[in-house]
């Protein structure tokens, strides 16, 4: 298949494309001034010209769309709603009108968040944060296009994601800094539950998806892709410690939780005919190699 | 009360405001290049300085929002999308987030459509176009909010809406053309249902929600404006006709429907201890004086 993909050089689209190369033609979709051939794949850098995506996907015979690229806040500054708007609600909705006008694209696979289900009770939408709310609101417009065009559209919602060479800055990012240079990391008290979900996993859902959409199958609107298991932070601590055989200098109640931390995380519907294999100790011994 | 109102100097606006002026201190919220003073209130012009709009409703002790400013768009194009995200999503989520900072303010009356929902039967969202899709995706957003924020947020759909002076192309300004000029107007085969509404029944809705939301009223998260009536369009035609006494030259069928015409206007729940009073006839012969 040939498929158009956005936020390709993110942590997640940098190890999708990998995979997803070795069986489909990739066209990567960037935005402003990224570089969409650094990955040596062919590219397109979005403007506002949005009938002249719609021509590039119609010369490109593009059947698929996977939307990965996301300003991620977890906690927004009021300068940053602008961006936030344009890059979670805006750009998606240009690529889905540019695919509506080509006529070629067959099914858009989006990339959601379970933080957009705060209260873990029900399928209800309740955003943890401003993010989550624009993935949610992104949802909306796209309504409109499967509506109205006969293209497929899934959302993949994620847990929390890690793996080698992840340069965010999320959990074992911090517990690796601090168990080489030995600095004390205040941390809320950590009996938050976490949900965390290797790279690996997560291309392996992506591609599962992907065949999916592709195929006849009678899909629902959402999937998420989430290890099955929810383990308290300061349990992961410990096999962090134990796997990398480096004590963690941690002060744990050091600071406060986070307004809206998500104490229990929401679970859903996984993909059909996936399920996590990377276990946690060898997931975290891989992210330790880098 | 001081209110805070958006969007004032448009049809809805200027009616509004003539009348709630009566009872609370507004204050009108423009956007861009508009004058917010036109109408003789005090205003503030939006810019991307969220802060600022945030220390102006602090220092007007603004209690209540109305947000009615919108881009509306029947069939959008393309290059119309980005304006359409920035006024209807946008520019919502900043003032949202500037009456979060600021504090005072304890409810936000939002204005939606009932092209939210094309499908008639229940309560899904089904946009009839992109702009409904808009409006959907501002409730997303607000949805983070009053999660987070102790403000109170109801959206108020609106049916069509005609009245004196409304400047607007909609389907009573075009009678009155055609019965001045005479010419041959085109229409649909004019059975689709319309449901319709005077601005001064329009008005007496928002004053009537306003009031509920100062309350301590128990509400729902959303209620409809409608006349209560569906009238095929033909029969508004003739019901125009016998108002002004004059023949319509419309040649019914001499286009065909709009892709995704409204056939049958969606119904909800109404706003409380609120019901139209002015009935078509009156409503268009007043419409007439102008």
């Amino acid at each position: 298949m040939n498929i158009l993909v956005t936020g390709a050089t993110g942590f997640i689209g940098t190890n999708l494309t990998r995979e997803l190369r070795k069986q489909h033609n990739l066209f990567i979709l960037g935005q402003f001034d990224g570089d969409p051939e650094k990955l040596g794949l062919p590219g397109y850098i979005m403007n506002d010209d949005i009938k002249s995506l719609a021509d590039y996907i119609k010369e490109k015979h593009i059947e698929g769309i996977i939307h990965l690229a996301s300003l991620y806040l977890t906690v927004h500054k009021s300068e940053q709603i602008k961006d936030l708007v344009s890059s979670n609600v805006y750009f998606g909705t240009a690529v889905f009108e540019a695919a509506s006008i080509a006529g070629c694209v067959k099914w858009f696979l989006n990339t959601g968040s379970i933080w957009q289900n705060y209260n873990v009770k029900g399928m209800d939408y309740n955003p943890v944060n401003l993010y989550a709310a624009t993935k949610q609101a992104f949802i909306d417009m796209a309504k409109y296009y499967t509506d109205v065009f006969n293209i497929k559209f899934c959302t993949l919602k994620l847990c929390d994601t890690y793996g080698p060479n992840d340069t965010r800055k999320k959990i074992f990012k911090l517990f690796k800094d601090i168990s080489e240079n030995g600095e004390l990391l205040k941390m809320s008290p950590g009996e938050q539950l976490i949900d965390i979900l290797n790279i690996n996993d997560i291309t392996a859902g992506f591609i599962n998806l992907v065949n999916l959409l592709a195929s006849d199958a009678q899909l629902r609107d959402e999937y998420v892709l989430s290890s099955g298991k929810q383990i308290p932070l300061k349990q992961l601590a410990k096999i962090f410690e134990d796997v990398s055989g480096r004590k963690l200098n941690i002060e744990w109640g050091g600071r406060p939780y986070r307004e809206r931390e998500v104490m229990v995380p929401w679970k859903g519907e996984t993909v059909p005919g996936w399920q996590p294999l990377v276990s946690l100790e060898d997931g975290i011994a891989s992210f330790l190699r880098g």
